[in-house]
């Protein structure tokens, strides 16, 4: 069934298509380890990380939205369902029960790492497909920069 | 570590416990199949149904939070991670690709009549062991039979 | 035709019913009741009494749709049409034209009372039956006690 | 008791008193009666049409209180109560339970024109005795002939 | 020198600029006299009419200004300064000194229905010569008498 | 096929519904040829007027939804489209290409005085047919006269 | 009648009143020839005057009531009548009719020249005897010579 | 005249310029076009798609306004009159009289389609005349894919 | 004299009333402990915690005001004088002088577990006799039990 | 232990340090008996007093807060703690119970000029040693006699 | 000390570096000047101009911060001191005293120019080594340009 | 060229000035030194002190402006060119770099010290020349003594 007329190509929608399915589930883990964090972190730190935590998982949810949406505008199915974003996440494992502000930290870092760099693979990617598809990516790349900075400069030694 | 001391004994604490990191997770399930439905949705009702959906969505997060702090308050550790939503939720599946907006409705019908359900069985079990998670359950039972009876009605023939 | 499945067992269900049905009526006539008093109250109080009025109407209007849809999220159709309210309704009557505040606080005094009394009986009564409408039921009763004192306190000599 | 001076000769006020009161009652019974309806819905256009009648609600709400306010000006006493609006009202009767959408739409339709022939009856017969309340007359009709083609068109076959 | 060639021939012109620029002079004498009463009021309705004074006051001034500009419009020069205001209003003088709540409330009586029975001869006289202007008047009236009502209200016996 | 049943007589339906379309197109144009002098502007007067075009575009585009809407509402269809508005347009053209402050004063000036001239022939012919349409435009004539005053006033040397 | 009790002995109560009352008419006579340009305002900077006349007559009405019920909090009863305004204030007259831009903003800078110049010599007058009023006056002064500066920068030639 | 120095080329400043051009005269017709259906809309999805069709002339207004500035900052000279727009659209007819939702939506579907093609070519066209400009279409190409999307999901057998 | 006829018997008055009392003192003097602590803060954490605290002054303010309006509500005078405050408040004193971050937030968590535990005991002794102010206690302890957890979690070692 | 380096020297420090510890707990004492007599008042002018009381407690927290700050800024610690503030208020008793409200009023006034008293005091002994500090107990006491002549106005015979 | 570790290669960190750091230096700078004009300006349009050069100054501070923490998102201390500025700008330099609106004028056309200039080889510049940055230079020029042609069209003669 | 006319004497303009034009400086270099920390400050309370630092920013630039503006309404030309910052600023150097959390605080304690000793200066001097401008150094000076506790109490070990 065709439900939306794609504007690209067979080809470019598939590379477009693998691109924003990737993207989705990493950005609704995202929003998920950073809820996790927010509610089990302690530390001296806590109010801070706390408040800090949760600019990221509101972030990381509108930037789902807005990739799930490009997708079906594309006529390509977003699939953001718990058991597909547990088997297909590119984040690190983020440990149970109660974790300190020091490793929460860490973890933040280590996770927008990962995001990040397969983020700038999918701006690399989609170039030709879809400058469209692209202009989002680079659009979230910035932001996604931007919150590791600042969680890194709080690492900082 | 006892990072909480809880106001209650441990097996009151136990049981809250359960109560709530099964509500989490079927709220935090909810709102991702609510997304799931809103990105592929189809037919005539698109627009409206489109929206309410947003409302379930934004209704189970606040909710999900609201539940996961508690458990943080009452000295247990909330786990909302995208594998344990996976593996302990109780709603039933929803399918992939698009999904035309009569079986979206039915499907979140009986979304509802899983997560209720299992919310008058948490309302009876902390009734004892803490009034104060059992009016926090009753409170969002009240708002899910509302949500529920909306999509009852729009799917009455 | 059975539109909403209701939570309830149907006994539970017929005490509930008769208990919502019955305050939406009380709650309907009340904001009516306030609003007449609203527009044909005379003497030196007239502003501050003109405008403590429609914060019940405003009130009573909010509590009303709240008891109705409640009702329906139950499976039990509330009736708040006129002839209803006129027939069913447990406030005191309220007099025709002009009406000088100090009557008019008298009769809020003696209509709040007769609300609260009828109120109180259906906290007790959905205790068991259902607890969901036993706690919207005790968020009103608070609500009605508290403007019930402005009255009374208005109203000393 | 002479409370409010009018501004109209005796006779010009009767009959403007007499136009107010009856748009008072019309406008209550089609709030009451829309209320009903957003209560009592079911049908495919549950959301769309349980929005649209809140809003029907709303407008009636506002426009009773500037009539009555507007008859109290002219030294003339609104009556609201239950008991007036159910025996004197000019809308059409609405059933009891559920309500399918289509039929409320049908209802809706009915009851807007029944309304608005009685109110261009009343800015015919106040255009002389008074051209204050002919214009707030003039001002209603506009807003409700702008409701009633909404209803009109989405009755459409 | 033409500035604003006016929609209205000159004898109209003439009827309708009278009509506004004494509209005007009574409008901002209104606000000046309830500026006063604000400032002098005493008794113990202090707090309750000093804020009703207060919305007299942004009342006149917003219909003044209205008034004023639908003058310019008409290619007729406004005059509002404070010589015109205290050699031509409509309005009873108000005393000075502090002013009991109950005199400022009869003398609030008196000053709107000068008040308002010059406006409606404006409205007549408008009628023919500017339909426009005349609309503008009536809704002013209407406004008038709403708040003279209630200060007829509160200083009912 | 009937859809809206008019509350009007066939040939006031007519007479009617020949001014709402007029001025539906005139609106409109005035909305465009707005924001093509806001674009295409010079000359040191270049902000303020700029930003005054853009309230002249907003408010434009209001009234032409009302009355729009309005002719829907009496059973009329509007007609809105872009050759029509060319076709049918009483304002006169306006040049392309830069166009300096003073000028474009001038053309707004000669288009208000286009637009005004109509829209009092409209008040006239809607007085007996339908007052509520009457009502309507004498509103939007007040708000066009005092726009244009502001215009003269501007251009006067 | 004693009504408020003063703070300030007998004579300081004088001189500080003195200053108050001075101050109220002038501040209200601003906010009258301000709005009388506001309206009469003819010439090519008409639309950025008009406004700037506007914020004018909004500062100078607040800082007229915050000094006359600094007046009535002394125990000095304001006057802030038509016919004293128009008797006792200090500023320079201002003509009927069509008033060109160039020479309001001539009027204004000598309008606020006057105020300025007596505003100073209260500040001067109540440092002793009521340091609470000067500094009133000194907050005044500010804001007054801040819109002078404004429009001698507009006359600059 | 040279108004504004273009920062392009002649060659790239006209290549630039007709993509503007034609952008302007698409957009401006897309939010004539749906005013005309939100205005002449009929069926049972009345409500929901009138209020769809508002947001996709807000879009288009918002695009059509940052289009025509982006055209004069360059130094080329915008034209949206109604002649042009009517001459040059890319879009195409829409029916004139009521017009039910099914065919609006399908209406939409092909205007936006015609659009949405269009635009992918003016984002080809850009690429290395102006990428600042490209960037511009590059965003709103997204919206207008994003809308496409949801009228076509609507639209869905 | 009477003046709030209590909807209670005079025993369950009496326990509700003991309860409502000594939460209102606890209230107001957290309120007033917390501030003390915001003013008097030093240490690293200074600007996190200074805001912190300032949340808990605000919440402790709302409940207090709630708490002692109930008590009103039940015919009860409720008695939050200065002296009250400081002879019969149930926390722990506070130090004077500054205060380190680190001994502030033991000290809020030692503040927190006394109202806490006392709290915990209305709820129990309010259950029967009035379960309108329970309902209100149960709130409270939810509210003071999350804000005990930040503290606690931030106190973490 | 020197954590703030004040900018006074230590003579001037401790003058400036005392005035302001006597203002704060004048002003947190206030703020006390207000919300002491919002919750006990009576009779017919009870809802005016009601709010105006609140008005007058959230002024002098906010002054409270100003002042306890301002100690703190020059080194020196504010002490508010409750029996701090009943050792050493300035102002005379509330008595316990239901008050009228002609007695509030009266109270009212009586602490009103108690606290006034006092903080002219203040305000004469800072002059010379901080200015800044001085500045501060201007502005503060002219809220304050503003409040105070309401409550006298009020309390007029 | 690596304190933020680069998503880019260290050749393309330079290049993207060196881009970003004179962006700040000329974008604060722009800040700076457009606020000496903005404060020593004078001439006719003084309110105008001054308005406007408002609008400059917030737009540049908010596109500094953003290019300022892009660098530091890349691991690049950016620096805006006040010497850095002052010696690196490339801004022509702005005259001290007042400065006629014409001239200021001319002078922000020409600093707009300069700036442009600079912008346009840094989008060319980035393109290569870091799209994510090239996408926000381009994001800047567009609004630059924007601002740029607004001041040219009041310039133009 | 006599621009403004001052109010004060040549003596008292030139004392004045030389004290606003010192101030303004200051200020605008404490808000570029403000911003160059809040985007390169590292640390653990990184979070904290950023944004800490943009509300140091925020106030330095509005009381820049409101200094900048006072100047010019006294006739005096404020020069805020980077230049003149960078040459005449009263405060200490302020590292390049990646500067830690601990000398942040550090370097913005002395910055304030430096800025409020040379502000008190500034009270003290233009106390008899011009108490209106000493005024608005008093009110300065306050907030910058509350901001300069906060990072003291922050930096107390």
């Amino acid at each position: 069934m065709t439900v939306v007329k794609s504007p690209l190509s067979d080809s470019d929608q598939r590379v477009t298509g693998n691109a924003l399915q990737s993207a989705l589930v990493d950005l609704l883990d995202l929003s998920l380890v950073a809820k996790q964090a927010h509610w089990n972190l302690i530390g001296p730190r806590f109010r801070s990380v706390h408040l800090q935590l949760d600019e990221v998982v509101s972030n990381a949810r509108a930037y789902a939205d807005t990739v799930a949406e490009r997708a079906s505008a594309l006529g390509i199915n977003p699939d953001g369902r718990a058991a597909t974003v547990a088997k297909t996440s590119g984040l690190p494992d983020f440990p149970s029960g109660w974790v300190r502000d020091t490793e929460v930290i860490e973890a933040l870092v280590a996770s927008f790492a990962a995001v990040i760099d397969r983020m700038r693979e999918r701006v690399a990617a989609t170039e030709r497909p879809d400058p469209v598809t692209q202009d989002l990516f680079i659009g979230i790349t910035a932001e996604l920069e931007k919150e590791a900075w600042m969680f890194q400069a709080e690492n900082a030694r």
